[in-house]
């Protein structure tokens, strides 16, 4: 079977791999359809914290088991333990042994891959699996508003208008709260203009500060170390703040302003890594009620043997998700 | 009468002054007991964000009002506007327009204060009103519980063993909490330790790092900078920390550390600053029922004369609370 292996920084080639063997409590899948995160770009631009070489990259993965084409999954992208008070409470993503697929496992850029059983989530039938693909994103985006205990009617500010940020948008304004997304890249906020109109979500605009002290919440999906202070001041006291992009570059300057808005204004400062099961759950049930609107996100379909020229493309955010057909 | 007036830093004296005439929605409070906060020496040795020169301190007050000694107030140490969202929301602590007895208005180092009515709350008939001025901390105590959601079970490690940080353990011990409490200096953990055993209050002596990923909820009441690292790393993945006391000196390193473990760790930072009326209420009724207890913390009760010689001592934290008798 044919996978993608990323060997080193900037080596990700196509190989020829023998079939998969399924251990007790995994199974083989076979892939349909696997999406294209900005992470996996970055996993071949310059590595990761949790990713061990050499591996197929890929952990938004959507395949069926065996011989049965007409069930197909979603795969929770993780292996937990299962038995730890994380993984009881329902925090399986935080859980200390997790093997994360694309990362510590081999993921979704082939043919085929294996499985814990238990990470396989069953598709609604009426859903499309390239639509599938957008699950984990979606369960990441929900993840993030169970950490800042969203409610209807809380103002809701999302920095970043990338995929993560629109999806981040699109379940905040489905719960019910007023979102306003904002991104330094005034081409990226107009290019989902028709999405965010169907969804009242507001903007603003390139060059204006957020209003000082006026959102209950307000969420990062964009690295840069200048938006946590923007963040935190534009939060009425007693506001949620959530880390869902990982902050990167010079964030020494960060820490008196952080923790005079903490203590003084006791603004909660949470953060949100990955998802959980129940998160992709929800995440496939909202892709099935609202799969037209969010079919916007899928820029393209493209086969295995594009991928590696594609990584320029997707790291610099210019366009939504490409998804991989198989 | 009588007042201390603190009029620039170390500048704190005996002054007559003129009786004092309520405004409408005020009375003239009587004074019978004032705590000296370590925050009022604090005050006297180098100012504080909120207050305004020239100024009484003192917002750990008991008295009564007009000629009925018959009937004890402790006083919510705030004057906050009642109206806002944050004021409805029942976080009047935050309001932006409060006014804080002994900070901005003058507070109880003096045989009367001009009190907002609705910030008066009544003594239990059987509370002392020596006991009753640990009613400001304990009631700071319960909002830092309040922000990290503290529930029965949770192990809960407390760093600072001064008067505020044996608050926090007893009243998260009353909780049902499983309390470790630590402190860089060993005479400090050693002098409580009949009242730790008596709430079954573990300690780490000093020099011992807390393990690793163990605790559910940690909090600070000592501001040394590094106590956050280690909190942070004493807790569990989706752990909660909460910053109770500022964090004075060198902060600028700790930004790396804080975004990894809250971003990658799910750990939850929230901050407490002062306390809400309903925190007083509660403090009040835990202080009549633990009475025998929390007199432990009483450490004399002294003359208002007898006041600016004591701060030093206040200030090294080496006792308890000195109560000012009227």
């Amino acid at each position: 079977m044919q996978a993608l292996l990323l060997t080193s920084v900037h080596q990700l080639r196509l190989v020829e791999r023998p079939q998969l063997t399924a251990a007790p409590g995994e199974v083989v899948l076979t892939t349909k359809a696997c999406g294209i995160c900005r992470t996996d770009a970055v996993l071949w631009q310059q590595g990761h914290r949790d990713l061990v070489l050499p591996r197929v990259p890929g952990h938004e993965v959507c395949g069926y088991v065996a011989d049965d084409p007409s069930r197909l999954y979603a795969v929770w992208p993780g292996d937990a333990c299962g038995t730890c008070q994380l993984c009881r409470d329902g925090r399986e993503n935080l859980c200390s042994s997790a093997q994360i697929i694309g990362f510590h496992r081999d993921g979704g850029f082939a043919e085929e891959l294996l499985v814990p059983r238990r990470s396989l989530i069953e598709l609604p039938a009426t859903l499309h699996p390239d639509l599938a693909t957008l699950a984990e994103p979606l369960a990441c985006a929900l993840g993030a508003l169970d950490r800042v205990r969203l409610a209807a009617g809380d103002r809701t500010l999302v920095f970043g208008a990338g995929t993560l940020g629109m999806l981040l948008a699109f379940v905040a304004a489905e719960r019910g709260a007023e979102v306003v997304l904002t991104d330094i890249d005034a081409g990226k906020l107009d290019r989902s203009g028709e999405f965010r109109r169907k969804f009242a979500i507001g903007t603003i605009e390139p060059g204006n500060i957020p209003p000082a002290g006026t959102f209950d919440i307000a969420l990062n999906a964009a690295s840069a170390p200048a938006i946590l202070p923007a963040a935190l001041e534009s939060l009425k006291s007693g506001g949620r703040c959530c880390i869902f992009s990982g902050v990167r570059g010079d964030v020494e300057g960060l820490a008196p302003a952080l923790l005079r808005e903490v203590h003084y204004r006791e603004i909660e400062l949470s953060g949100s890594y990955g998802c959980i099961r129940r998160n992709m759950q929800a995440a496939l049930q909202l892709l099935d009620t609202y799969a037209d609107s969010l079919a916007f996100f899928i820029a393209d379909r493209v086969s295995l043997t594009r991928v590696p020229d594609l990584l320029p493309l997707v790291l610099s955010g210019s366009r939504f998700r490409y998804v991989i057909n198989f």
